[in-house]
């Protein structure tokens, strides 16, 4: 590369706009620390009259990304768009075939399309990076690509999705419903205004778990159809009744690998109050890592927000302009296995149960003789009776059992006209 | 560098040992990684026969590490051996004139002669790495360096020396005395079997601050005459008291700019219990950094032992064979500016107090007479006599005040002859 460094940018939405003023404030700086000049020499997105919160100069705005390419001699583009495909994942392979260095902190693409991209980066020899996809402002692709490059990692877990934390944590501390926090989430920032559900339902922290086990493992991206749920089901209620038991609800990315297979998964976990994951509130994102031989890794940082993604954005430009051409998944393409999948029936946990039922007699007796049919002993029973409306809560903790197992049991209650709703499941975190 | 290199290693200790045999382990996955062929084609150590974990090749073995640089082509040498000065200083100035690449998880050395070695190293165009020499497996230079580049960072504070951390830790869960546990520390290898000095007294943690000071900031590193206070003057009976409290003791580093002057320190604070660094425990190490616009990102991982400083070594040794000829401080030795001290005598802190007094009318009231004259102002007192010793110990907590003053006003309670021992003071971590 030479001396001078010209930049692209496509996509001026809060992340693309934020960069945009981020790379200009620190030019001085990242010229300081890598000897390179660098210059935003075009940028593109849907509309160029918006109104943005940092000035964009028109000059250099290009209603088609690909004429942005075709007219400049660009070294670097910023993919902002982030869309899963589409003009997404067009222009990024238009880029790498054209030898320019890509950098997105888009999670959905990589993780559907992460090792084409690869792929093809390698073969024209530049750079493909995301560490802005997982986990904003905490460097922790980087830190199982390189930090802990020789350790054989077998496991890591972690809150993933700053949104729905700061969802869970917002209502315990407020005791207000789903749909209140929710829109004060939008308010602030933290959720999409218009279409929340990607973080709600947990694809967004499956997306991230699907990238990190292919860093973790050295695989491919699995293609694993595991259990993927997310906190649109969570009550107030559960909340309360989660803190009377020392517990919190929180949503949860796992992935290990059991008995040479992968078993990735996102779900609310119950988590004790005074464990360090139990800690991680509001859009804090916490990852831990067990890896032999350095033990138990730790890392949390913000998970949301322009700031800490335009942190690692400009730390993946960094590295670019240090002229470090890496493989995009730390190891080559080539050498990446696949991996099969666990079956996650066999997955084995205590479940939390929350049962709205009639206050009628023999209703208890009825669910705890279900559960003992299919061999799911209880721990615990909490019955809250609600006189006025003649309705009482069951919640029931379970010692452990199967996913298989659960699911069929709870398929009973589904006919039975004193149970209210659907019953509610929360699995513990073990 | 060609596609096969020369690796030396002097020091062969816990660390050097376990470092050869992960290599010999490691060889092959790290070829993948980086199609570099390594081998390890020289040894050197004080004691060819001394009795090791894992075997060494006594034919590549040299009494000599200056006629191992000499007799072999290496292109990059590890250095062990762990003295701030010395052999280890030595061997490091010639392997880097010699344009070999050094690794070292030295931090002693790095902390008093890092500047004069990087420059060294950038002259010689080779890399000096030293990872490893602080929070051993968490990759924490490398997050400073490149993850966190563009950030301003302001502030840092953590726990940095596993050792202390341990004893404290476990002697709040056993009951057990500061000489006992020490006593277990160094059979589990946790504290220096000879001299657990440098540990206890807080200078290893201190060493650390500086090198992560002198990254964060991107200044040279300080010649600070800070407070820099161990955990010697520990008793149980301080860790009880703070449990009561819902508070533990921690030995914390800190470091702040404060006024654009450059403020560290090492010395017990008391935390509260619900806090992240309050549950931080055993060899646990953890940071928590402040930096602008990431916010903050909180590290932790295990802190001392050889798996994961051998972590941290290799994953240095990576980044070499990537060839990424870096600055050692991540800017070039004349960009890194200097810093003046913040004035410590200004530092302001709520203390913890403890007096061990004779049981006689008068002394509670003496000693709160004293405080008050000094405008240190009570928040609580906690007496509990000694009935049967005619004792009585008294627990105060000021409100803030700063170190001059209450350096001035402890010095009064020197002299008086009710006044069993000096007192016992250690600052609230605010």
């Amino acid at each position: 590369m030479t001396e001078s460094v010209n930049i692209a940018i496509v996509g001026l939405g809060q992340i693309g706009n934020y960069l945009y003023n981020e790379i200009n404030l620190k030019k001085k700086s990242i010229e300081n620390k890598t000897g390179k000049k660098i210059k935003i020499v075009a940028i593109s997105a849907k509309n160029k009259n918006k109104k943005r919160r940092y000035k964009i100069n028109k000059k250099i705005f290009f209603d088609n990304p690909f004429q942005m390419i075709k007219k400049n001699k660009i070294n670097i583009l910023f993919e902002c768009i982030g869309l899963s495909d589409g003009i997404s994942k067009k222009i990024i392979i238009h880029a790498l075939k054209n030898k320019i260095h890509v950098i997105t902190p888009n999670k959905a693409l990589i993780a559907k399309h992460g090792d084409e991209l690869s792929k093809l980066a390698e073969s024209n020899k530049v750079n493909l990076e995301f560490e802005a996809s997982v986990a904003g402002g905490i460097p922790l692709l980087q830190t199982i690509k390189n930090g802990l490059a020789t350790n054989q990692i077998k496991k890591f877990y972690g809150i993933l999705n700053g949104t729905t934390n700061y969802i869970l944590s917002e209502m315990e501390k407020t005791n207000q419903s789903f749909d209140k926090v929710l829109l004060k989430a939008q308010k602030l920032g933290y959720a999409e205004p218009g279409n929340p559900k990607l973080d709600l339902n947990g694809f967004d922290a499956f997306a991230k778990v699907k990238i990190l086990s292919s860093l973790a493992y050295k695989n491919r991206i699995s293609n694993n159809k595991c259990i993927m749920e997310g906190i649109q089901n969570i009550e107030l209620k559960d909340i309360k009744i989660a803190n009377k038991l020392d517990m919190r609800i929180k949503l949860l990315g796992i992935s290990k690998i059991i008995k040479n297979k992968l078993f990735e998964t996102v779900h609310p976990c119950l988590v004790n109050k005074d464990s360090y994951i139990g800690n991680v509130n509001g859009v804090m994102n916490a990852i831990i890592l067990e890896g032999k031989p350095v033990g138990e890794t730790v890392l949390q940082g913000e998970g949301a927000g322009p700031g800490p993604t335009s942190s690692s954005l400009l730390s993946d430009l960094i590295s670019i302009l240090q002229e470090n051409t890496k493989y995009p998944f730390g190891v080559p393409f080539k050498k990446r296995g696949s991996i099969k999948s666990f079956q996650f029936n066999n997955y084995v946990n205590s479940l939390y149960l929350r049962f709205e039922v009639k206050d009628k007699p023999g209703v208890l007796s009825f669910i705890t003789n279900r559960l003992a049919k299919f061999k799911i002993s209880i721990k615990r029973i909490i019955q809250t009776p609600d006189k006025i409306n003649k309705r009482a809560t069951i919640v029931i903790i379970s010692h452990k059992t199967s996913e298989i197992n659960s699911k069929r049991c709870l398929q009973i209650f589904k006919k039975n006209k004193n149970i209210i709703k659907f019953p509610t499941l929360i699995r513990l975190f073990n």
